[in-house]
């Protein structure tokens, strides 16, 4: 095993910085890495703020449930998915873009995915920790409000990133049997495995250093799906420009 | 800068690959390297399906606009967005689970990329070419029945995994600062930066070993966005069970 996979697989996701600040060559460097992530027909349809603005992030914080890394992180990203750009560069060629389809929300969400993932690997080969806030969907329509995003631009997800205070356990993940299939769904058997994971998993959250719980993976699934998804996220999506066509 | 760094940065999409076999062992790392990324609240919504039938594979390079590759790959991987196994362990408990938000939509195929990425990234770090075939979406509902996919699973990108045969010249990527804003989005400046890159990318096009044409960004951008963009993407995710509420 070399130290890349090494790396990866020592992944967690990290909630308390240092105050140290993130090299400004460095934070060059891992969006550089960032840039060199596949792109779907190379669309490109990522943007990237970097919120260095206090009151911003005071407000980002607030729309993530008031989570205090957002604020305190040595950087904060919000990955945004950009059909905008490249619009333009077509309507600037005097021709009309096509717009609104679900097919390109999935393009321009998963280039920014995959160009995040480099980012945060990079970080961590570096010794810097990560956490997505995905909490930013809470309130997307204030969030894209504060970053000024035009139409057919909206934001994924963000990135704190900083050196780590803390030193978590490596959250143990379903049995790779469960997910990893051969030429078909089948999941004859999961059930099963799935409930050995589940010992795992609530012996994991009883004895981790922070944020003790005990609940099972199943258990966690259970409360999270008896409950409305984030349902103003088709409204905003459709009102910013991503029309679900 | 360190060889994780190193080898992001180098990042190619490849489509020759030997014939050698990737190993077991192997595989099963990367797979693991996988299963170390974030997941939205730990909803691990990611089904893997690795193609080894022959037969299917050629139905799958058939549905992908018969790029070679998807069949000539030592492993070719289906990444799937998987709300189903949550959905069942939810209903496992007697409960009825929520289905069809946008909201679950952006988590599962976020979860798909981001797991991806770190195969990805392990693959490359061992000298493993690699490549994303999003053209299975070209016909996902044949996909989809190919692999057996239940409701609320759907099938986000294939990736061609294998021992390069070719060395492909890195392709340049925007430039950082159209890219990568500060506090907002302020795309001043943008459309110089991206004639300047332009030119840049054309002078790649012509050069390269492989596929040489004479296009700009722009102009490959333009070209795209006078398509519609796969019209059925929407219908089958309904059917699919992704209703995007």
């Amino acid at each position: 095993m070399n130290q890349t996979i090494e790396s990866l697989l020592k992944h967690k996701s990290i909630r308390k910085f240092r105050n140290d600040p993130v090299n400004a060559d460095l934070l060059n460097l891992l969006v550089s890495a960032g840039q060199s992530a596949a792109s779907s027909s190379f669309f490109q349809a990522v943007t990237i703020i970097r919120i260095t603005d206090h009151e911003i992030r005071r407000q980002l914080a607030s729309i993530a449930g008031n989570q205090e890394q957002v604020k305190f992180a040595a950087e904060f990203l919000i990955f945004c998915a950009d059909f905008n750009r490249s619009k333009k560069c077509c309507e600037g060629n005097g021709q009309t873009a096509t717009e609104g389809f679900t097919e390109q929300f999935i393009v321009s969400t998963v280039d920014a995915a995959l160009y995040a993932q480099n980012v945060v690997v990079a970080a961590e080969s570096v010794g810097l920790g990560i956490c997505y806030i995905g909490a930013i969907r809470n309130n997307p329509k204030a969030a894209s409000n504060l970053l000024h995003l035009p139409q057919n631009v909206y934001p994924v997800f963000g990135l704190c990133i900083g050196y780590p205070a803390e030193d978590p356990a490596v959250k143990p993940r379903l049995p790779i049997s469960v997910v990893l299939k051969e030429n078909n769904y089948n999941s004859q058997g999961d059930a099963s495995e799935i409930a050995a994971y589940d010992r795992i998993l609530k012996k994991y959250y009883e004895n981790r250093s922070d944020n003790q719980k005990s609940q099972t993976w199943s258990g966690q699934m259970t409360e999270l799906l008896q409950k409305e998804a984030r349902p103003h996220m088709r409204g905003f999506l459709t009102a910013q420009g991503f029309k679900m066509k």
